[in-house]
């Protein structure tokens, strides 16, 4: 029997020697290696807070004392150590979920996997527990480096110092790289302390300064100008990070040092004010492969060989995001006004490349969403084409910035979102289903959705010409699939990709799809379904979606139903600005706007979420079957086109796979 | 002929002598005083920041080196000095602008008033600069210290100091307080800076320590620990605020002190490389009214007597602001679990009775509205039910929070909207037309909007009676208006005020208007229009507009027509959810949803751009008779309800009060 398997809860830990602890350390690291190898999943950064983990819960008593993890993908062993071991089905349907969840275990806070907000729960949770009467309860936050980029935390470190009466501890997981190396003046400071003499000497193991307790390996390591009684007593350092706010600093410490660890933490604990504890780790600590990956030390990843760290290849073709790496060189060789703008996210967005080529033409602002947009406004001004690529859910941090900063001003901004629409296995907060229900009332916006390769090409370099406001292209994680060839392209660019009626404009068919990107697929399918039926359809992708293309208003008014269908929510999507328009002009064409529904969607793979969504070839044909019969709209069959189809092909493109995972989230440990 | 008079544009301020210059500045205050007593608008910070932007447009060479206002209220001294001096219309459709307007003016920049913008804005046009040949044109941002509590400035300044090789200048105004005095860790270290020994000494006259020209007068003050070449030559210095992100730092300076404000600011021109320059002014400058008056000094008037600064009463009625004002205090009497939360706007928005009655339970976290959801939900987990009190525009800026932190974790809070819809002479980025169709697509979220003072207070206490997730109560700005009783409520909670068929629901009336709060005065006259053409019509109030309730889509039923009115924007609006919610419940009722287009609002009185919305009684019933006889409704006429009505009262509620106007904005100067 393993020390992991007598491990039930987090009090079982207590009983634990050190030599136990250490022994410990070592079985979840084996047990992380071998189980996420099998699923894919965000194995550097867990593998990066082991110790760290495990001091946590000796010290402090979860959940009567709450630790929230700030993007809580670095929870694998935090769900260990709360009796979650089950990972066999890690981050799929009726599996453990990737991030912390409340419905798994009480000892999990914030299920919420966007970076920076950590600091602010713990504000709030602590005000609480002092306003309720629990003043005794610690609150521990755990931030990344990184994180510490993103504003929030200077919003809530600045409350938090302005109340300092309350038992709340920040840990700052400082591995020096939130997915690449953090970035900033900020990083420049950390990257100072720890270059610094003293902490240099500390993994030497000669300058062991201080143990509260006599043990030689509780050792809490002076700052690099001043001895720890500098901090304790409040007196004057250059050299911790918010100096200015006040608040209680302890660190830096080698986080793979778990008495170390354990001290620095009971230290902070008993101090009964706010204090920031600086904890050193390694991201991929004790897995030969991760350490030696100088990218992103194995951020996440899909399926791979345990021992060699290879990705297991399931041979999927080209995704959306390597197509846009590839394509936004040639755009910027081209013209050299282009620049871009990643926030905290060089690679996964695809802009690796485009940094390697033009260094200069690429910012990396840190995890800082509004920056990011607000600067991208700037650069406009200044003359610049700026591109900000981003994952679609990261969006939501800077809408105010896009809404008045970029199109009030008209700037000439393209936005490329990656991860639009539903991700999957990373769980709710990873979805992108709001982005074109948000985006599509920022005025003067025009948003395209690429199906193809080929499409996602062009309409980069026809969004980057757009010099008078916002653009966006969104698509979503995955492959982008096969070709999805035009019939035709109509002069205001709309692209018919099958018409059943006859082309030469006498007759319209039944029905008239209107898909947003990818989702022309299972359009063509659900048609090919229809006609089997005996109901005739036409499917356009408009791929300008916003604003609506008067040519989708003109194909409309022939046809009996237009069904709209999107990879985001239904409530507020586009569909129902196409029906606006419908009305606006006149045409009382029934319209149905299918998408996603109005909920948080569970962490299961995108094909069982849009399934439940209804958005399959099936299901989309049985209900406008059942609307066109039930309307009694008499069903037209084309001469000449009763030949039975090939088989529809469920959304195949839409179906994500995990080798793409590697880059799938804001990694911020 | 007066030394303004002769100014036509910056350069003309060249040939000014240091005497001119300070008669200037005396000129300028006059005019401001007297000008905006008679219009109303942001006097107090104006006359703090006088001879700021004298010195700002002698230094530098606007709009060549552009000059960047976060919250631009703060421009009017700059407009003056750039050749705009009708002042007459100042907010008012067809005059001067309230904010910057690049429309005006090509040295006017960043128009949006929402505040820690300028330093991304800044960051983005200096690089830009640079990229595009041109390193010797310098950038100014100028920043109150209230807004550097906002996380954007932090993103902003660590991206800054991560490139020094630029012309930008930070002028950090510091009057010690945005709208109310700042709050925070940061703002006691400002407060430490401004109380020390050398700012004191400044202000007596006695310790003048360093002058580059030799003028006694143009002097830069060393900062409380280190002389200037401490600054200058980057060694350490404890008290600025941004001392581990490495940038220059000069100050802090009287901002009231010409020659010397011009110094320092040449000093930063000079330099080449990013620099902050801290500058204390006085809200209310050279105003006694506004001087003495501790609450705000006058950051935002209506029309007001210019000697004794008293505002001119126009008699209007009760606000929906000092509704809420008195409810809260109730409700918080009743239960001890609510607390409140305001970022920096105590009383704009209502909550500084609250604040005096149980001062432990409101938490003002700075203009940090990220901050204030997140900490919401914190507060939510550890067992209170907050409220945060906001203007709608401000919520744009937590969207991301409010999904993620609140709404995923089912959080009770309670969001509280003044200003929402339509708000009129402050401009586009003041308008709160965004909020519905923004916080809609949240799942589980809850929307109610009162129609009057009753249905305010009632609503307030059912929202913060529900503890699974947030609620929003959302009202426009000005006064609530008469009361409006309804003649029944569904048994879902649905208002009925007019029902023009039986009520025996044997029959239907032909048009259903389903109303946002306030609009339903709009539908009930249009109701009594349409009644004098034969058009009957049923109008309810469903005080929650999300969820659609039951009763709404049953009323519709028998209805031909529903028509929903909302004060935000039609695209993605609640009235596309009515409408979704009728076509899932099989109801074919034609729906037409009423609201604001698809652009900004330009600034004019709300009842202008109501009207130019189309959102009047008159248009609402001529389009609604149009409708109905052009799909050829038979016009059903009841018995005995022939009789003439009395006139339509537009909207009379919906217009906004200037009275009402010192709590405009989110002041950040």
């Amino acid at each position: 029997m393993t020390i992991l398997d007598r491990i039930e809860g987090p009090r079982d830990l207590d009983a634990l020697s050190a030599d136990e602890c250490a022994m410990l350390a070592a079985e979840i690291r084996e047990f992380l290696i071998s189980e996420v190898a099998k699923t894919g999943g965000h194995l550097g950064p867990n593998l990066g807070v082991v110790e760290l983990t495990i001091a946590l819960h000796r010290v402090f008593d979860s959940p009567r004392d709450p630790i929230v993890f700030d993007t809580g993908h670095q929870s694998y062993v935090h769900k260990l150590l709360t009796g979650r071991k089950d990972f066999s089905m890690l981050r799929q349907r009726g599996g453990l979920a990737g991030y912390p969840q409340r419905a798994e275990s009480e000892h999990d806070i914030v299920e919420s996997s966007h970076a920076s907000s950590s600091l602010s729960w713990a504000d709030g949770i602590s005000r609480a527990f002092n306003r309720t009467g629990q003043p005794d309860r610690h609150v521990v936050a755990v931030v990344g480096d990184g994180a510490l980029t993103g504003g929030m935390t200077w919003e809530a470190l600045n409350n938090i110092t302005d109340d300092n009466d309350r038992n709340l501890v920040i840990v700052v997981n400082d591995n020096g790289r939130s997915y690449a190396p953090t970035i900033g003046g900020m990083a420049r400071f950390l990257n100072g302390v720890r270059s610094k003499g003293t902490y240099r000497d500390l993994q030497e193991g000669s300058e062991k300064l201080f143990s509260r307790l006599g043990h030689p390996g509780r050792t809490i390591y002076r700052g690099a100008r001043g001895a720890l009684h500098g901090f304790l007593s409040r007196a004057s350092n250059n050299d911790h990070l918010y100096s200015n706010l006040d608040i209680k600093y302890l660190g830096p410490v080698d986080g793979h040092d778990l008495p170390a660890l354990q001290e620095v933490l009971q230290q902070a604990k008993d101090y009964g004010r706010p204090t920031l504890v600086h904890v050193i780790t390694e991201k991929g600590r004790g897995y030969a492969p991760a350490e030696n990956d100088i990218a992103d030390q194995f951020h996440s990843v899909g399926q791979i060989d345990p021992e060699s760290g290879e990705p297991i290849s399931n041979g999927v073709g080209k995704s959306w995001t390597s197509i846009f790496r590839e394509r936004i060189v040639e755009l910027a060789d081209e013209n050299d006004r282009l620049v871009a703008i990643t926030a905290a996210m060089l690679a996964p967005t695809g802009l690796d490349l485009l940094a390697e080529r033009h260094p200069r033409r690429v910012y990396d602002v840190g995890i800082a969403e509004q920056h990011a947009v607000t600067t991208a406004a700037g650069l406009a001004y200044g003359g610049l084409h700026p591109v900000v690529a981003i994952y679609a859910t990261f969006m939501n941090r800077a809408f105010d910035q896009l809404l008045l900063d970029v199109a009030l001003h008209r700037a000439g901004v393209t936005f490329v979102l990656d991860r639009a629409g539903i991700t999957g296995p990373d769980g709710p907060s990873h979805n992108g289903v709001w982005d074109l229900a948000t985006l599509q009332i920022v005025p003067g916006i025009r948003i395209a959705a690429p199906r193809d390769e080929a499409t996602l090409r062009e309409l980069l370099a026809e969004a980057t010409a757009v010099e008078d406001g916002p653009t966006v292209i969104r698509y979503p994680k995955g492959p982008a699939g096969e070709a999805l060839p035009a019939l035709r392209r109509t002069a205001d660019g709309v692209d018919v990709l099958r018409e059943d009626a006859a082309t030469d404009g006498t007759r319209e068919a039944d029905v008239l799809f209107v898909t947003v990107g990818p989702m022309s697929r299972i359009a063509l399918d659900a048609a090919a379904l229809l006609e089997e039926r005996g109901i005739t359809s036409t499917v356009v992708d408009p791929r300008w979606v916003v604003p609506v293309a008067e040519s989708v208003i003109d194909l409309a008014r022939g046809h009996r139903l237009l069904i709209s269908i999107e990879d985001g929510i239904r409530v507020g999507g586009v569909g129902t600005r196409i029906r606006q328009a419908l009305r606006d002009a006149g045409v009382d064409t029934a319209v149905s706007e299918l998408g996603t529904p109005d909920e948080f969607p569970e962490h299961a793979s995108r094909s069982q979420l849009l399934a439940d969504a209804g958005l399959t070839a099936e299901q989309i044909a049985a209900d406008v079957a059942e609307q066109v019969q039930g309307t009694r709209i008499p069903i037209a069959r084309p001469a000449g086109e009763s030949g039975p189809q090939t088989g529809p092909q469920l959304a195949a493109a839409a179906e994500p796979r995990e080798s793409d995972e590697r880059s799938a989230d804001h990694p911020a440990a």
